[in-house]
This record gives C-alpha cells, sequence and structure tokens, in this order.
C-alpha cells in the first residue's frame, strides 16, 4: 500500500494581461488557481489543480483543507476510483457540483499523477492511450474587443500554428454579432474550423434566431446557446436549426451529464477535467461520449486536456483558453501541424514552475 | 436607500447529545452551524444561517467572506430578490448547487431579517400569511437504534406532543425494515400519521421491493428512496408501487425542482431554506409545489420553517429534526395541539442565544 501522508492546497490569483469580457461573466482582471500536491509513503507525490474565473478559490480550498485532506490521510493513493467515490460520498450532502466538484477534481488529478509516477506511465496511455495528438481550437474571451481588435486577436491565434477559432457572442443587438461571424469567417477564409460560445446569454428563442443568423457562416457549433439546466431548450434551439450545439464546461456530476447526453441534442460534448471529477470523472464522461457517438471536447487547462482528448478514439477539438495556466507550468501548450502535442513524461505531464507561481499566491 | 455595511460569518461545530445514524451518510457525532449577521446604514441588523452534516461548513464560511460579503457591502439591504438573483450571478461559474446554494442561502435569510426588522413583519406575514400553525412531525435519525430504542423514542416524540413520527429505513435485509415498520405502526395505532426514509440508499429496484412491503403499514410517505438525481427512477417507483413519494433536502436550485415536479411523480416536497436559496428560494419552490398542486413539506431547521409553512395555504408538514439547532435560540419550537407555531415578532423570529453558541464556535 502505497499510504497517502500529506494532501496540500495553495490558492494563486493569476493576473490576466488584459480584462477579458464575455456574455455572462463580466470582466476577467484575474482567475484563480488552486494546486494540491500530494505526498505518500513510498516518497512519491503528485499535483492536481483547478481553476475559476475569479471566485470560489477560497471556498475550494477550504473543502480540500478542511474536508477531504483529512479523510484522504492514511488512505491508500493506488485506489484512484474507489476513493473517488468515497470522496463524492463523503461530502455529498454539501455536493452534487459546485465548489466539492471543484475539490474533489484537483484532488483526483494529484492521484492520477501520482499513479503516473508510480507506474512509469504518461497520462495520454493511462487514460486510453488512442494517441498522443488532437485538433486544438483557440477560445478568445473577446467579447468586449471592438471588430478590428477581435479581428487582430484572430490573426495571432493563427499566427501562433491555429487552423480553428472561437469567439464570443451574445452582445446586446443580434445585428452585432452577426456581423462580427461575417467579419471572422471572411478572415478566416472557408477553410479552418470556426465556432461561437454565447455563455448561456441568450433565451432559447433569442438563441433560435442567432442560430440562424450566424449558420450561413459555416459555423461549427454553437456554444452554451442557453442555460446549461434547460436540456430540454438546448433540443429545441437543435431541432428547429440544425446548427450544431456543444456545451459540457458547467455541467458537473455524471448526472448532469447523462441528462445532456440523453435530452439536449448535443453534437459535441466539453466538459473540463478541473470540474467535473478530475481526471476519473473526464473518463466517465469520455466513456458516455463514445456509447452516445459524441467527439469528446473539452474547455480550459489545454495543458493537461490535451492527455485526455489524444488517448481517446472519439477525440474531438482541444479548447485553448485564454486564461494561459500552461505559461505558469515547465512545458507551455505544444502545438505541431495544428495539432495539440500530449507530453510523453510520467504523470499527468504538467509540472509547474513554483517559482513563478509564488509572486501570485494568496495566504502565503 | 438602506446599505450593507458589514457581512460577518461564524462557523460552529454543534455536538450532538449521541451519535446519528441513517443509511448515507454514516455516522453523525456533531453538525456544522454558519451564522452570518448583516449590518446597515438604518442601524438594524440581521442573522441568518445554513447548517450541514458536518463537513463544508469552512467552506460555507470561505465563501461568504470572500466572495459575497465583498459583493454585498455597500449595496442596498432592502432590494432582497435582487440581491438573491446578484449573488446567484455572480458566483455562477462554482455554483449551480453546492456550497455556494448553502452560502447564498444564509445571506438571504439574514437579508429577510433585516426586512422584518425594518418592516415590523414576522416572517409568517411576509412569507403570505394564510396562517400561524401548521402540522408538524418528528424526523429521528434512528437507523443504528436497536427496535427497543425505537421504539422508546417513537414514544418520547408522542410525549412531547407530537402525533406524527418519521423514521429512517435502509438497513442491510428489508426483512429488517419492514419490522421495524411494522413495530412502529402498531406502537403508534392507526390515527397517528408514519413516514419513512431511506436518504437515498436504495436502488429503483430495491426501493420498489421496500415499497411493497411497507405498504399495509399506511405510510403517509416514502423519503428520497433513491438518489435525488433520478427523478425518473422517483416516477418508476411511484408509478409501480403507487406509495406516496417525498424529496427535496437534496435539490438546491430551481431548474432541480422543476425537474422533479415534472418527472418524479411525487406527492409532497421538502426544501430546505439552508440549501435551496435561503427564503427568497424556498418562495420560489412553494409558488412551484402551488401550482403543482403538492403539500409543502420542509427538512431541517424547524424554527425558522414553521413561520415558511404556516404561511402557505398549501401547507404539508414541517419535520422536526434531530439536529436541535432550535435550542440553541431564545424560543425553542412551540407545538400546540400537535401543532407548531410560528413566531409572532418581527424578522425570522429566529434569535440565537450567542452565549449558547460561543462554547461551540469554531476559528474564534
Ligand atoms: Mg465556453
Ligand atoms: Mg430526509
Amino acid at each position: 500500500m502505497t499510504e497517502i501522508r500529506s494532501v496540500t492546497a495553495t490558492l494563486y490569483q493569476v493576473p490576466l494581461a488584459e480584462v477579458l469580457v464575455d456574455a455572462k461573466h463580466g470582466d476577467h482582471h484575474f482567475f484563480e488557481l488552486v494546486t494540491v500536491t500530494i505526498r505518500t509513503s513510498d516518497g512519491l507525490e503528485g499535483t492536481g489543480y483547478t481553476y475559476t474565473g475569479g471566485k470560489g478559490g477560497h471556498a475550494i480550498k477550504a473543502m480540500v483543507d478542511h474536508d477531504l485532506a483529512p479523510f484522504l490521510i492514511g488512505q491508500d493513493a493506488a485506489g484512484v476510483e474507489a476513493l473517488y467515490d468515497a470522496m463524492q460520498w463523503h461530502v455529498h450532502y454539501v455536493a452534487r457540483g459546485g465548489i466539492a466538484s471543484f475539490a474533489i477534481s484537483a484532488v483526483d488529478i494529484a492521484l492520477w499523477d501520482l499513479r503516473g509516477h508510480r507506474t512509469g506511465q504518461p497520462l495520454w496511455k493511462m487514460a486510453g492511450g488512442a494517441g498522443r495528438t488532437c485538433r486544438a481550437y483557440c477560445g478568445g474571451i473577446d467579447l468586449g474587443y471592438d471588430l478590428p481588435k477581435l479581428l487582430r486577436s484572430v490573426d495571432s491565434y493563427i499566427d501562433r500554428g491555429f487552423n480553428a477559432v472561437k469567439i464570443k457572442v451574445g452582445r446586446p443587438e443580434l445585428s452585432d454579432d452577426a456581423a462580427r461571424v461575417a467579419a471572422v469567417r471572411d478572415r478566416l477564409g472557408p477553410d479552418r474550423a470556426f465556432m461561437v460560445d454565447a455563455n448561456y446569454a441568450l433565451s432559447v428563442e433569442e438563441a433560435i434566431r442567432a442560430a440562424n443568423a450566424f449558420k450561413a457562416h459555416d459555423i461549427l457549433w454553437f456554444e452554451e446557446p442557453t442555460l446549461p439546466d434547460d436540456y430540454q431548450g438546448f433540443a429545441r434551439i437543435a431541432a428547429e436549426t440544425d446548427v450544431p450545439l456543444a456545451m459540457g464546461e458547467n455541467l458537473h456530476t455524471i448526472h448532469e451529464f447523462g441528462y445532456a447526453f440523453d435530452q439536449a441534442g448535443l453534437s459535441y460534448i466539453q466538459p473540463d477535467a478541473s470540474n467535473c471529477g478530475g481526471i476519473t470523472g473526464f473518463l466517465q464522461v469520455a466513456d458516455l461520449a463514445e456509447k452516445y457517438g459524441l467527439p469528446l471536447c473539452s474547455h480550459g487547462m489545454q495543458e493537461l486536456h490535451v492527455s485526455l482528448l489524444s488517448a481517446r478514439p472519439n477525440a474531438g477539438w482541444l479548447e485553448v483558453h485564454s486564461f494561459p495556466i500552461d505559461s505558469y507550468t515547465e512545458r507551455p501548450l505544444v502545438v505541431e501541424d495544428h495539432r495539440a502535442v500530449a507530453p510523453d513524461v510520467p504523470g499527468t505531464g504538467v509540472t509547474f514552475d513554483w517559482g513563478k507561481l509564488q509572486a501570485v499566491q494568496l495566504n502565503a
């Protein structure tokens, strides 16, 4: 038995280079990062993490420190899936989504990192081994950009080696959104993939009008057109417009994903290992996606998801998110021939630059 | 404008007189209580609170301290419903259930207490005014009691003036549960109301067998027979057994309640203002219950829910829970002629005995 000896959570507030705006969450000046490092009796250590748009980080750390760490210490780190279930039940009354999903995710990722260190396996192999690369796109939080700046940011993605781009929609006037979509498609040309994301700012009726307005511009998917809780609303938008829909970043439990797969008429699923139960939770969703025949995409933390997507036969598109967690690691995301490349070292392959992080640590 | 000047959260760990056991949450040695006191520019103060079965209290306090308090200070305390919506959106990415629901609930209850102090109105009037009393039952966390002790506890409820009792089920053998149910019904006689609660420990198939086994003993409702997330599983149990079902203590968002009302085949709904969005969230559920024609019941914090149930035309049964929060207030629950009586003073009518609480405060 490889016994858990310590569980240490640390909270960072990472400033953004500029204020980023979407349709529902307002201004982002920084994001929060919570790392969890677990040390075991065999002298190994593993690190997991989660992140937020700027709120909840203290609560996540409090749950790790006060509810999960005391429960984990002394248990067998090798029983990753058993510990995942046990953590879910341990905090169940205050969980089933919300802060607990983020806290459990960070711990679970640390346990997978340990598993990789113990077995010598990289994450892309542990998670399925289908491959080491996957398609990738840049997702901007760019609703606040005026059109010239929006087009410059699209150019910058192409310059960085990407051939697929997602922009935010959900400005007060649909005509404004439609003009931006048309201009970006024009800039991308016909062969690059192009997605849009409303961050659930629209009613079902508004989303139907918007989807129809965007349709002519060959949209690969329309992401979170309306509230993530409204599975049947999603299905109506899909049925009435034939525009492919995507969501997942706001689904935290396997039950929510089950309802989404069954009822929402989705074409793509986008779980985020930082809030759907870590790697164990993500792989449960990946299995469901395969069963339902949907491409497996992701939200955020590209430096980790690159391994999880590449590993799966039904890999879709990796989101390269505007929160640059990977720039605080020793291996920022690698892109070759438009494809993201998974790290090939034991563990998750996400090794933080602790020196760089120290400058943004809270409660030091 | 009555401006919010301070928001203070305090965490207590309240020991129980004995270890209490149910089918899913294991042993309870204590419960957690988080109080939130808000002071406003007109010199008033209001107190709200939430509670847990023993985990999550630190995270709830952290969210109030770091995410909600800074957001609330300077805002108009009179805009209770607007602040409720604003809080939900403020933490939305880490919310939609879980810790955030508990934190927002505590703040919302404080804002209602302030509203009552400002307007001179008691809660039973603010919440609808239909009446000042409601039916009540004692709910034991008694799965660990042997049969003689279980029957003694039923006797004690009757001695205390109650004419309705709920016991836990979900022991390893159904025959054991069935024998306990038969014995308790025998002790109660035919005229007292009798409910059972499995704390979602059963599969749908097991729950169907259990419901059929309990049926002969005139069960008013079977509570949480299976996972609260499995709305359609509930509906199958209801359809195949005709035993009335109840749930609600684990539903936190209006969307979850909407699915439950629409799909779960419930006969009773049991929201808990401590985790479904405080009084604002509870009243939204109460309105839905009226629309769907279901009796409005409650879970926990009887000293507050007595006002919310009494106030409504579709009042069902108040749970008198085994976590004795009311014994830390200046007015423990009043029961007359088998009915619980709402306080008739301005505000929620829940005034804590701070001296008594101080002895169990954490992080003092
Ligand atoms: Mg998105
Ligand atoms: Mg119950």
